[in-house]
């Protein structure tokens, strides 16, 4: 039996507690963080302990031809490591180690299995930060992230982490390995390799390794919220800030539906009538978040907002916990929350609050939104029941819907979830036919047997 | 005859005014900026207004197999623009037009003949800045300067030409059209294609559309120069200012030679004794700007450095002056001048430094050296003469030495100058085999017939 004859290999290559073959492991696996998407039960869940074990790995995957799917924690939200087609797990958690910290070079050199926020604490002792930082940013995986390109809260000034992989070492689909990048800032020696790599969610190669630009932690940082009963004040605030000259490291937007919610779950005392909140937030030396709030102060003012400055740590965590809360407590309205990541460009956010407002309304739904507001990336957020079959078509359908208007409104798809499986019958239309056919033959390129995470991102 | 069936058919698919087909026409375009280059004949060269034209040529193309060379004002120091194997060199410089500033959301779009300065000078009149900046900006092309992924003085900074495309247009090498990215900040619908196509250096696809990311143009600016008599002193010094958690938007050396040089040719009044000089600008806020140049000036004399802060803008200009002659000043000191451009990671700068001094003195050539020390892109300028047979084997020799050095020191190839024809010999080095194959398997995927710039990067 072949399955058999794989595990008796994968016991010899990596040892015999690295391979789980149990129900009870297996059904582990079959689902990651995504509602409403299928499952699948894998053959086999490997723990690899390091590159050696990871290219054992995939030389047997080839042998027996069986796909390998590589995970992390599994906090992705686009379906994008559930086993579809039997095979090999791979559990990136034991490759943990973070390998240094060069503090002349602002660097960190870390193994997949690596926790983002355990990273950050490892720097933060230097005085150093890694700014991508998710919402899962305390169970998600550096491998993860990075596959995934994690956005995050601090994208508008800090980017998502495509900005911050410098080097990469990648078990390529023949088991081969494969180094791209370094420490250098700069770097345009071949395509390039890390970039791709960065955001192809396990389809194109295995992480192994990743070198992470740091930068200086900011000395200082002033957070704030501004409520408004319109929501197009709140969006013209967003844009005044940013004609103002000021990037805030934070600039989020929660709509009054998520407000109400939120408030009912946590009882922090928020506007429960207000049209929309944004929460603000700047950093950098004490001067320039004096002069950049003062900024933000003017800009609320002139667009009806009512701003509220924290006053200290205690009161900036409350309303960092509030916008953070926004998803656990729409979550805990109804047993299935489907969220979205609807992005535009910064511009039209008020365009696209509109059209999900419509949606909801067309198809008699609640839809809470929040999110990174600064760079268009929104979280329209269905509350439903996988159950009622009745409304989970209705939620097939404003899904569609919200999609089209992000596309139509000069948008994407996916600003930080990724494509997986949830996403890939709205591909076309971003790419057209002739897009479709570059990322596949990408694919084919790299991964020619369809071995590594296949039928995500492209079918080939 | 083959050739004359494609001109005939070129001029009727995009005018007879736009395809040039005379010998002194065809013999501009058989080098760009490198020396030390073979040349090539194109059969025909043709300037395109439109992307329907880009398109038009690029299926005549494929018609009759026949490889298309684009290129903007052919800046490159790579021979990435040199037509090798015949074909049609493809000049962009008449699609010049900057369609779109939108100033709210921060983003440029333009044609790639857009030269890079009118780009950055338009972008001025609203406060903003587009930050790459290499040495050729009044005359590079933004499509030349996106295929290359220029780099330039304020990489340390603000990156490099990749961190600002957001979206491209793109003829594919099958003459279709792909577009990817966008004006999000965040974007992670299917393979970071944008990055793909950036440093790609024409061989992956013909940029027709950039949409650049711009970013507010910093308040204020204080530029210095800080003279050592040690080499180690300058590079303490560069790492002590980074260690002091300043990020100068420039942060540049000059060595010995360079410095010599350069003041025999503008008499500026540097110190010629010097060993090295820094060159030092912070930008930001007025209050960022104060405080950051006191921590420069704290850490120069702690490492024994003599700083002169310019006193205004003139006395600025002075100071860049000085640094942007390095290279023509090298350059008149002998008919040919080789410009290299070895990267390591900023620590291992004095390491490399002294190995080019060994390198220098092994094969009795006169190196300059200068460079952005901050982010360890340096430029050892050989000073030779093509004609002298002997001293150019002892060139080729040195520079293999060069490179061999830099990768050795965790460096690459190539920090902005690309890899062209140039620097093809030493890409096994970086990438090892199977890395060489995943970069043809990239160029095969998206161009295998081999039309597209065929030659330059990977050789298929």
């Amino acid at each position: 039996m072949v399955v058999k004859d794989l595990i008796k290999e994968l016991r010899q290559a990596i040892g015999k507690n690295a391979v789980k073959t149990e129900k009870e492991d297996l059904e582990s696996y079959t689902f990651d963080a995504t509602p409403d998407m299928p499952t699948g039960l894998p053959d086999v869940v490997v723990i690899p302990e390091s590159t050696d074990h990871v290219q054992a790995i995939v030389t047997l995957a080839n042998k027996y031809n069986v796909p390998v799917y590589t995970r992390g924690s599994g906090t992705n939200l686009s379906g994008g490591t559930i086993p579809l087609k039997k095979g090999i797990v791979m559990v990136m958690l034991k490759m943990n180690k973070i390998l240094e910290i060069d503090v002349e070079n602002l660097t960190a050199t870390s193994e997949p299995g690596v926790i983002i926020a355990e990273l950050n604490a490892a720097v933060a002792e230097h005085g150093l930060m890694y700014p991508p930082d998710p919402g899962s940013v305390d169970t998600a995986t550096m491998g993860g992230s990075v596959a995934e390109c994690s956005g995050g809260l601090r994208g508008l000034k800090y980017g998502v982490t495509k900005h911050y992989v410098m080097g990469l070492e990648v078990v390529l689909a023949n088991g081969k390995i494969m180094t791209c990048g370094g420490k250098t800032v700069k770097n345009v020696s071949g395509y390039d390799m890390v970039k791709l790599f960065v955001g192809s969610e396990g389809t194109l190669g295995i992480i192994t390794k990743i070198i992470s630009k740091l930068i200086p932690a900011p000395e200082a940082r002033k957070t704030a919220t501004a409520t408004f009963t319109s929501i197009d004040d709140a969006a013209q605030t967003v844009s005044g800030i940013i004609k103002s000259k000021v990037i805030p490291a934070t600039l989020e937007i929660m709509d009054n539906v998520t407000i109400k919610t939120v408030e009912n779950f946590l009882h922090l005392g928020l506007p429960i009538d207000a049209e929309a909140i944004l929460v603000i937030e700047v950093d950098g030396i004490p001067e320039v978040v004096e002069k950049e709030m003062d900024a933000v102060a003017r800009v609320c003012k002139a667009n009806n907002g009512n701003l509220k400055i924290a006053a200290n740590a205690a009161e900036r965590d409350g309303l960092l916990a509030a916008r953070r809360a926004a998803l656990p407590a729409l979550a805990q309205l109804s047993p299935t929350t489907v969220l979205e990541d609807a992005t535009v460009p910064r511009s039209k956010v008020p365009d696209m609050i509109r059209a999900i407002r419509a949606v909801a309304e067309k198809y008699n739904l609640t839809i809470g939104t929040f999110g990174h507001a600064g760079d268009g990336n929104l979280h329209p957020t269905i509350i439903t029941d996988e159950a009622n079959t009745d409304e989970m078509a209705r939620v097939h359908k404003a899904v569609d819907e919200i999609f089209d208007a992000a596309i139509k409104l000069g948008g994407t798809l996916s600003g930080e979830h990724g494509i997986g499986i949830a996403k890939q019958k709205y591909l076309l239309n971003e790419f057209g036919e002739s897009g479709i056919e570059a990322l596949k033959a990408v694919k084919r390129a790299l991964d020619p047997d369809n071995i590594l995470n296949p039928g995500k991102v492209v079918t080939i």
